[in-house]
């Protein structure tokens, strides 16, 4: 994790996390005998809902991460410039246990399926 | 996480730990309009050295994770029988942060390198 | 490919060819300076439709493939012994153009969504 | 396949083809019932030696394809624009066979391995 995560509510209602993601490959150096870093790339991970939630309680920027989802390159125009991102929605996330040791507490979705739209939701309080 | 780890020193002092990890995928199902679970695929996962240690130290049955690392599917006879097993030898591994939440704590590998084959290593005991 | 493709009709009407592949990774010797062959793993391809008449059109045992597809294991007991085969059902198979060249032919696909059950085919002849 | 292919010799004489590939991922439409397309994303793709000749002799604009390699993401300053180019280090490319028939032709390598550096290759002819 390369930057602290960032929380949002999309105009739906649904909540977001987005961080940046950087990845190091290694290659072997047959010449040298041993193994070296190539330069890094740059992801910007989405995740929604309960994953973005848990990232945001769980995951600190240099924690080492495995990230699974779908890959999508997008490209716009903007202050005259072109911009580019590689982003990846992603479908789950977790620290690498090849780097350290991690306690692991289950989440209970209060709703398995989202409410109908029409719901109406009504606190009382004293 | 379907069975729970067990920990191995093989004949060359590296140890390893390997479990059964049960994957269900998920279809969506047009008529019904939900997701409903395919059977389950079995994989026996092998991990060696740190990864190995830290997954016996955080992982318990039942726990969902993510898996990355080389498939190979490993057949044999015994017992007048034909075995088959789809065996992952894992890169990496993590608690899946869709399901819940992780403390992470980075262990410090005491030697990044392996010592050069000529080192003799001296212990003083009483 | 490592054995030629079969065709099957299933009682639904929809056309299925399935083969066996062979996959053999390739590991670097340090110690020799190059690479060499680990051992085979074997995979039951399933293809439906057109993607398995192309395969059956196309493909033969011992040519170099890419498959891309949905991985199971799956497990039965029969002939007092216990099977168990992995397979992958594809989404897409291709020749591979790293081993040699190929000439592509694309099929316009006649109907992009299936008849309804009901539907008479009238052909006349002369 | 969004481009031609373009070939180049690098200083050390190694031949490397490059071309853009845009991947159009579907989106099943729970309301309309149906798949719909998302917006395409656009990668370079760099192929080296054999399987860069082989693609030059094989691919078209427009054709189906497989692509399986390193991903990388480069950044780099340029014009008073910041570039950014979603990168992939083929490692195998294919004609789709969902799409298409292929007639498949292999090419036997003249050396499996590079000669040592210092080989003198003498060759009579009449």
């Amino acid at each position: 994790m390369a930057t602290p995560p960032k929380s949002f509510v999309v105009p739906s209602g649904a909540s977001m996390v987005t961080f940046r993601l950087a990845s190091t490959p290694r290659k072997y150096d047959k010449e040298k005998g041993g193994w070296k870093d190539c330069p890094s790339s740059f992801y910007t991970v989405v995740a929604w809902k309960m994953l973005g939630e848990n990232i945001a309680g769980s995951v600190s920027v240099g924690d080492p991460l495995m990230v699974m989802g779908r890959l999508r390159v997008r490209e716009w125009e903007g202050d005259k410039q072109r911009h580019t991102v590689a982003e990846i929605e992603a479908i789950s996330v977790g620290h690498d246990l090849s780097r350290g040791t991690s306690a692991f507490r289950r989440v209970v979705r209060p709703h398995a399926d989202p409410l109908p739209p029409d719901t109406v939701t009504l606190t009382r309080t004293r």
